[in-house]
């Protein structure tokens, strides 16, 4: 069976191969988006040699009186001809007067009259508080790397850049259906043996979560024909990426393996040796010219999330040229046993105490304990090889 | 002065004294939103007992064959009166019969006709592969606490409780202004000793991080009734918290306090012994019963994002009843010395390499440096008294 590393490096390479959509937005629109092109700064910043305190500009001597000849407010500069026993007002970001080099803060003076004077306890050290220009960036220079992805602070110099527009890449649109004769929707109150189809809206959620546009494509009875019709006319939409839960093991109505392959896709691999969810399948489409990759999830709802975590996750992100956030190292508090050779995602809680991190097992680790996976904050991992892992032991945890 | 962590329990003070509204929304809008209401579970989960696998159900006994004798297909329960000697196919998820007790995954098989006979390698324990009604929550207990801040994993189990439409607070919201002689907007080029805004978009970016909604109230110029004029038509509008950026320092033009003091705005501080951002002042101003919250940060651009990340978004999360990140300790790579008594909050580069923390102080740390702002991810603390930190000493690192 393929191993967990081979099947995130095929859909790594898949993923490094599409060309994602670029789109312009207004900054304030980019927050939380990916950077799609290298940003350079359009003038020195700061453009011009300022004062980083409210106070005095002068040219620096061994003198500690200066009379006060003018005032250049932020926002309001003028030439000054500054001798050596003469002072300018200026405030916090001003610029300089051509032949000052050094600023005194207002705190560091008395002043008197059109006097200042140095008090006994202040020092003037030549260049003081004085920023000079392109110090923080020259024009021309690389502001903020494509690929990044823009929080606040990247905001605030693509603000300073003059970027009032920006590129970013446009969203992968993704299908989401979810197949199961059990399955009602969420609103209704499952009778005898039905379930609320939760994996519909779980799915929905995580694609949210990583800015995708979104599509539902509902709840399909085990019906071979309706199933077929469906992901027919998904594949045939304008969906970069369809996502099915369900129907993708051994079972005797588990229909898509078939439609898959009916319909023309190419199944890359139908399953991986992991759990939870061995039973994933990941294919490609070509439509035309356009490839629509397809990932057929578990229906488990805990399968079905962490399948998707641990491979459909790393797949768009790849997309968006995002690497992954590296997993952290903690101290696994009991032993976890397991008796197959399956590489396992453990549901744990990881936490940050005395500034170490460990991990507890949490809760019951059946596929379907939704109650369990809440409960958790990261998935660890147990290798393929592993059967024990003792408490006290570091394990790799991926935060979810 | 007052010391950061004076400041800091007045701010959270406060923000716990603020009750935020609630709104009910579709439960894939609440993604990233906080909930307000504890969520109890409508049903035991899972709500029958059923197969984890697909294959047999029978009623456990020392036999290694069986005589299929019904199907139950996951959805289409029917009851079957199951002897020693008969199997039920069932589908993963499927209902259990009443006198099942114990499933046989297809793979341990083989079948010939209606019998199924146990494989030479296979084993049948008791009770495998059986999921039991309420295993994973009992009906009433809680699912999903109040004040969590949901994800993807909540929004699974919130599915599968029937949670169609989920109360989470209702953003609060913050208008924003900034005031400078020297500002232009940001898509102009500025001439002489003019500045790009870029504040204003921090703030209003770091807001929206926060689910807040944002009110852009622009740029003012620094002529006292026009500030007057802007900040008493923001409080009195229907804005819960009023951000503004400069005009609080003790220059000839900073005229925010005067005009805060004057419109009855009540100053709780407007000093903090820290660096960068020393002059921030924090106000409350009653409108009707109504109070509004008043940020009036520094104008410097990296000293209006410190302050807003260490002193409003506490305040915005704690009203939110959200905890802060605990902050990671780290071995900081390189001296830090400071010549005064204040707290410094570092832009440093957080690295996680070998299960270990380091930081790395980044750039210029002049208070308009964007450029080493954005390459930064981290603010380190140094403790007003220390002068030195010595390379190799662990330190306290917030994450931006």
């Amino acid at each position: 069976m393929l191993q967990y590393d081979e099947a995130k490096k095929i859909i790594l390479k898949e993923a490094s191969a599409v060309n994602p959509k670029i789109q312009a937005l207004p900054l304030l629109k980019s927050l939380h988006r990916v950077l799609a092109e290298d940003v350079f700064s359009d003038s020195d910043l700061p453009c011009f040699t300022n004062s980083s305190m409210d106070g005095f500009a002068i040219k620096h001597s061994p003198r500690n009186s200066w009379e006060i000849v003018d005032e250049i407010p932020a926002g309001h500069f003028h030439s000054v001809a500054l001798h050596d026993d003469k002072a300018v007002r200026i405030m916090t970001g001003g610029k300089l007067p051509e032949d000052a080099d050094t600023v005194i803060p207002l705190e560091d003076v008395t002043e008197t009259g059109n006097t200042i004077s140095l008090l006994d306890s202040a020092k003037v050290k030549h260049g003081q508080f004085v920023r000079h220009v392109g110090e923080d960036l020259l024009k021309n220079r690389m502001a903020v790397e494509k690929n990044t992805y823009l929080e606040s602070r990247h905001i605030a110099l693509l603000a300073m850049c003059g970027k009032d527009m920006v590129n970013v890449y446009a969203p992968l649109k993704a299908g989401v259906l979810t197949t199961g004769d059990e399955l009602v929707d969420i609103h209704e109150m499952p009778q005898d043996d039905k379930v609320r189809a939760s994996n519909l809206y779980t799915i929905l959620a995580a694609l949210q979560h990583l800015n995708l546009d979104t599509v539902n494509l509902g709840i399909l009875r085990d019906d071979k024909s309706v199933i077929k019709q469906a992901v027919q006319s998904a594949l045939n939409s304008d969906i970069d990426l369809l996502i099915t839960t369900g129907g993708v093991s051994v079972g005797k109505y588990d229909f898509l393996k078939e439609v898959f392959s009916e319909l023309g896709v190419e199944i890359v691999f139908n399953k991986v040796n992991l759990k939870p969810g061995k039973p994933v399948v990941f294919g490609k489409y070509m439509n035309g010219a356009t490839v629509k990759y397809i990932f057929g999830l578990p229906g488990n709802p805990v399968s079905s999330y962490a399948t998707f975590k641990i491979l459909v996750e790393p797949f768009i992100q790849s997309i968006y040229r995002q690497n992954e956030a590296a997993p952290v190292q903690a101290i696994l508090k009991t032993d976890y046993k397991k008796s197959d050779k399956r590489r396992h995602f453990v549901r744990g809680l990881l936490t940050y105490e005395n500034n170490t991190f460990t991990v507890a097992v949490q809760g019951l680790q059946s596929s379907n304990n939704l109650a369990g996976l809440a409960q958790s904050n990261c998935l660890f991992i147990v290798p393929e090889d592993d059967e024990i892992i003792k408490a006290g032991t570091g394990v790799l945890c991926i935060r979810i």
